[in-house]
């Protein structure tokens, strides 16, 4: 066993509102960002776990999301699974 | 002028508080994924943006996370910049 760094992604689904999008959208106007079109807000997940590899820290992150991290009716996710060096802090 | 999607991650730095990754960790927990060791829960941002090249897309992005989208003193970002491909929803 190992230890890996999953990082996760969640977004709103694009046909999905975003409010807080949007208010982050007037905000960077608001302050002369005047070149951005679209904003969406999501959360970032990054959670370390023990693993045999980096299928099996990918497959459990999934179930992850699946069960707890995500609401897969209006969000999507992503997974990406890195070794944690040993000593490292997330 | 092209468009770029910038992709935003921010998340608390190691010596704050976070109360919600130890929220998502007890969960996590409490669902069987006993393997899991820590979760730090930031946020994800996706800014689309007019920009002349990744560079200038990149610097502006760091602008508006120091101005707006991170607290600097509590959260780090990364910023990761890519062209968007015409009519593509984010």
């Amino acid at each position: 066993m190992s230890l890996w760094l999953g990082r996760v992604t969640v977004i709103p689904k694009p046909s999905v509102n975003d409010p807080q999008g949007l208010a982050v959208l007037d905000g960077l106007h608001a302050l002369g960002f005047s070149e951005v079109e679209q904003v969406r807000v999501g959360r970032h997940i990054d959670v370390r776990l023990d693993a045999e590899g980096a299928e099996e820290a990918e497959a459990r992150l999934c179930q992850m999301c699946e069960t707890l991290l995500a609401n897969t009716l209006i969000e999507s996710y992503e997974v990406q699974v890195q070794p944690v060096q040993e000593g490292a802090a997330v």
